[in-house]
């Protein structure tokens, strides 16, 4: 199988989208607008912005925490940077990547530069993720244990097909933006944990901006770059699981990309959510708790297993306080919720040191098990599995929750009435999304 | 050892350039500025030019083939395509790259920005040209083998080390700098015969630019990005030759640079230069040829041993043609040398019709012997090694030869008389070395 091929085929192909990938696409790109806004004055998305801004240049794409537009390359690498820089995007867990943060800025720099619809925006997005998440699954763990950030090298794939779409480039040039991507595609995971990361996001919306835009103008590179002999499999051990390729097309593995609804390590979320549920529906409040049993995957206990959180970042890391936030009713999908002072919170450390944490291998590595014991005696039970995704009604409300926690309800309604109107209308994509003007 | 510390403290040091080395990387940067004038109006130089010219951006650095100044990034990436886009430039056999195309263009993209001088512009050149060159052998065959491009990936770092000398950053900087570049470090041999090849100098030059500009403003990398744990070199099949870096500061393995000196094949140069020498030794005429034989290692029968072309293109691909060309005294240096129309001179094709290739697997890659049986019945033999540098006074002789076939003898004059002035002076690098005013 000539995998550039297969690619080029599925982004050009004149086909209807299913309702439910046009859904969960809706809801990645509120998300990744919430999140991007929210990252605007990291310490990161200031040093890049910086930096690159000074370069000047033509006004094409809207650049995130300024008032100016930058060359769409720029633009790209920018906004991608700020859109990863909380770690609070979309994860799509089978192809191990981030596929907004690399997809939606080169959506939004090309957007901007040839003044598209939000129609055409929203479907070259959606092309671009779905290459994102299949070549993130084509590469394999294999890849990702090597050292390899998937949402830097697929991402780069991504972005290069959702740019070209938004160009318009024909077979020949989608081809040649594809071999030239094989030789950007970059990024290492020794950067987790620094700003390296975030900036991978970036470099992949960026590299996909440059590759479309260098083959819209007859650019030649490796016709076979992508799988070829010495091409970007073979160069960057890939497991070349081709088979992931056969269903392009006729469904979208892009559906089961994850939202992260609190702001804190994704791997607290399962045993969140399942205390969540408990206490709802049980009405439980914070007096009533006697102890609180959480069960994981074993290989979460040296990720986020910190007992006595002391600053606010460690409180992301920590079965124990996150239950005591959960049994408080704080909001936890805020940034600010998370902080140095809320450690010395003796409500909410009286219910920490109540929590215990223990693993189970046969547990799956997106599942919690929560055991709650009340006052009364009563012992109550759930499980929670972050992958099922099943509900979609629950999915959007989830989305719409966070967004209001990070941007306001007024704010989040106004996005989400553009990103969902059916009638075509003529606002500039970047405009309605970040009121920029 | 930290590989990354090694470099920092060899960049860092202010110690003496032995003359040799200064000598080798003055015959460098003429070689570098003659392929890069030479190679301006090629189509990828073209293409890669107006893609980025278009963003427009702040006059920092100039730009090859062009009036303009573009920001410092930009001219980095079209400046090194084009010096490498004839394939002409100078080669490190034991590196496995092209080191001047990937550092000479970061080094002239902060020059122009933060107006150096020639000798701290030399300086950093020739420390980014050592890095380069001990990182290819560091990475060393394994990596090549796999499919890596070399003047790409470990170009990115000498282009990142002389970056940061220009900028002036510190010992925590560059250790940041380097850090991120080897997110970026990137390019695949399946690239070659394409213009990704000459792009890949492009990006290298421009990627160093980018780490060392992000790193002065505070950018935070992975510390072990270079040598540590998921970083560059464990990802990307580095043979780990340590103890390449164990002599760094006491020598200069750059010296070991090989300049081209015909514009075609690296694989057929020896046996051209062997027959060059016995024909001057000899005065040899065309009209005495009998026959002659060429023999080379047997790695090069499927690469330039086409026995009759019939294009220009081909005629660069040819022991026989360029054997023939030498005997009637052709200017091999020269580009227009190698045209379709010389493939019907019958002078030419009457000697190319008594040329032999012999191959011995016991000759070095380097090397190639030639017998020359003439009318009166005499046979000459000679047998030469490109990797035997041992008289820097011819090296630079042949250099100056190269840059007068390309350039003209009095630009030439006046390029070699700046690079090579003891005193100091405030004409800025890019007026002097390309006339840009």
């Amino acid at each position: 199988m000539d995998i550039a091929n297969k690619l080029i085929e599925f982004a050009l192909d004149e086909k209807d989208i299913p309702a439910s990938a046009s859904h969960i696409l809706n809801l990645s790109l509120l998300d990744w607008v919430s999140v991007s806004l929210s990252g605007v004055n990291e310490p990161v998305s200031r040093i890049v912005r910086e930096c690159f801004l000074e370069e000047g240049g033509n006004p094409e794409a809207f650049v995130l925490g300024s008032n100016k537009k930058a060359p769409s390359r720029v633009a790209a690498l920018v906004n991608g940077t700020i859109s990863h820089a909380l770690d609070y995007d979309d994860t799509h867990f089978a192809s191990l990547g981030h596929p907004s943060v690399a997809v939606m800025p080169a959506a939004l720099a090309i957007s901007d530069r040839v003044d598209s619809d939000l129609e055409t925006f929203k479907r070259a997005s959606l092309i671009g993720m779905e290459v994102a998440t299949r070549v993130g699954v084509w590469l394999g763990r294999g890849h990702y244990r090597k050292g390899f950030h998937v949402t830097a090298t697929a991402g780069t794939f991504g972005a290069t097909v959702t740019a070209g779409l938004l160009l318009g480039l024909n077979e020949r040039q989608f081809k040649m933006a594809l071999g030239l991507a094989a030789s950007r595609a970059a990024g290492i995971k020794a950067q987790f944990g620094t700003m390296g990361k975030p900036f991978h996001a970036g470099t992949a919306a960026s590299n996909g901006v440059e590759a479309s835009l260098l083959a819209s103008r007859g650019f030649v590179s490796a016709e076979d770059g992508f799988g070829g002999p010495q091409g970007f499999g073979l160069t960057h051990d890939s497991e070349d699981n081709t088979r992931i390729f056969e269903t392009l097309g006729s469904e979208y593995i892009f559906e089961g990309v994850s939202h992260k609804f609190h702001a804190c390590c994704h791997g607290l979320h399962a045993g969140m959510e399942a205390l969540i549920e408990l206490r709802d529906k049980n009405f439980v409040k914070p007096k009533d708790v006697e102890e609180i049993e959480i069960t994981v995957h074993p290989q979460y206990l040296n990720v986020c297993n910190i007992l006595s959180p002391e600053t606010g970042l460690e409180t992301k890391f920590s079965y124990r306080f996150t239950a005591a936030m959960v049994m408080h009713g704080v909001d936890t999908a805020r940034l600010e919720s998370f902080s140095d002072i809320s450690c010395r919170d003796f409500a909410l450390t009286e219910i920490c040191n109540k929590v215990l944490v223990r693993t189970d291998p046969e547990l799956s590595e997106t599942s919690a098990r929560v055991n709650l014991r009340v006052k009364s005696g009563d012992s109550l039970t759930n499980e929670y599995d972050l992958a099922d995704l099943t509900n979609p009604a629950k999915r959007e409300a989830k989305v719409l929750t966070k967004s209001n926690s990070l941007l306001g309800k007024n704010r989040t309604k106004e996005i989400w009435s553009f990103i969902t109107r059916k009638q075509p209308n003529s606002i500039p994509v970047s405009k309605a999304l970040f009121d920029y003007s």
